[in-house]
């Protein structure tokens, strides 16, 4: 996957963002998936990392064997013994969880906690997402701890996500509203410039001349309809000088040959 | 996770979407990957796969094992000897590729993406997400055959994913498009009733009148505001016809004890 071109200063502000939501991991299981889940955190420019009586203690080889690199996160996590403690600067802390258990709790979907971790950082509001063991998913009195439930659409008849891809559609409902406008539909174009007007307009002229000879119109009524269809065309292809270049050659090769032909 | 409650019949229609994209993976290499990506899929609703020459072949133990009970999507792959093959009823194919290589593409993020299909399938036209192989990713005739090259926003620092993941966020921009308007902020409340404004108004009185007998108010001119902000304090709850009851018990508990001091 491509990231978008940035600067390495703009790349270190965006990890360091001061505002950015605490990943909070009560009582995970396997190292592995602290380690994805660290992956999935970096992927997004989030760097909070908080361990709450991880099973098999810390730091952890197979989490950091499988964060990959991601050592801004795994180096940076800090472990507490409840969640009470993991979230004592915490303003606004919320929970994906698979059952609601008839807490009443107000719920939001992905991307409305995302927008609502943004605004509230706007008000320097600091937010936590916090994430349960794997199996058993948070209990009843890590979810009293919580203001508010994250639920992520997903087919109900296949709902079930495990922790670092939890961890990564949340962090990008939140990486993504962080991002300047992102340019799209931009070609790739790497060096190569794209043709002036004059370019394209000089190649028309060379393709309808070879048209012409070759007795391609029916009749010299069709012809500027023609014309403009193939001219619209070509001018749909966002096209470069280099490319412009390669089909004289087409042209001159074919008309070459055809010449040999008749 | 949780996802949204639905009718049997609305999900197996959202699994049998026959505008849905494709997913075609090119070459890929471990089964364990090609199982998480068919995870990825049906999490949001994808079922048709297929394969341009797995490394491993076809039924793949390691993949079905992977994908977890994603049978919807692992029984009906579909593998092809070549791109080409693959997409053969395909009118538009997106790759997602970490190096555009100089090609001359349009690119579109995940998301805007996932808005191109929805829109080409309300006109009839089929697509396909491409991804390439693990390591290597799709080479230059691979990447030749698709229209548009998709690239998802990420930490430039960090911004390697993994197959499933690329699957899970690109699908997840897809799914989120086809749902209904998701109601959101609704609180999970069970079979709790939430409280009349009757049932509201009568515990206020109850407070107030235990606050009167307790000489709360310092003065009787500062009453009218602080019960005004009491009484916003508890209409901010969005309350249960049960909670107030208990909150009733609450009041007169402790009413009864300072009694019993005094």
């Amino acid at each position: 996957m491509a990231g978008t071109d940035k600067t390495k200063a703009e790349i270190q502000a965006a990890i360091q963002d001061p505002m950015q939501p605490a990943i909070i991991l009560v009582r995970p299981q396997l190292g592995q998936n602290i380690g994805t889940a660290c992956r999935a955190m970096l992927n997004n420019g989030l760097t909070d990392l908080r361990l709450v009586q991880p099973r098999d203690g810390w730091p952890n080889e197979d989490a950091v064997k499988a964060a990959s690199g991601a050592v801004a996160v795994t180096e940076n996590a800090q472990i507490f013994d409840s969640l009470e403690d993991a979230l004592h600067d915490i303003q606004h802390a919320y929970a994906t969880t698979a059952r609601s258990r008839d807490m009443i709790k107000p719920v939001v979907t992905g991307e409305n906690c995302a927008k609502e971790i943004r605004q509230k950082a706007s008000q320097n509001g600091r937010c936590a997402l916090v994430f349960g063991p794997e199996r058993t998913g948070l209990n009843n009195d890590d979810l009293t701890l919580v203001d508010t439930l994250v639920t992520i659409p997903l087919n109900p008849a296949f709902s079930s996500l495990n922790l670092a891809q939890a961890v990564l559609l949340v962090g990008h409902e939140w990486y993504k509203l962080g991002l300047d406008h992102v340019e799209d539909r931009k070609l790739v174009k790497g060096k190569a410039e794209f043709a002036t007007k004059e370019t394209l307009l000089h190649f028309f002229e060379h393709l309808e001349q070879q048209l012409d000879l070759a007795g391609f119109y029916p009749t010299e009524e069709k012809r500027p309809t023609m014309v403009r269809n193939i001219r619209n065309l070509f001018q749909r292809m966002d096209i470069t000088h280099q490319e412009v270049q390669t089909l004289h050659g087409v042209i001159s090769s074919l008309s070459g040959r055809r010449k040999g032909e008749e």
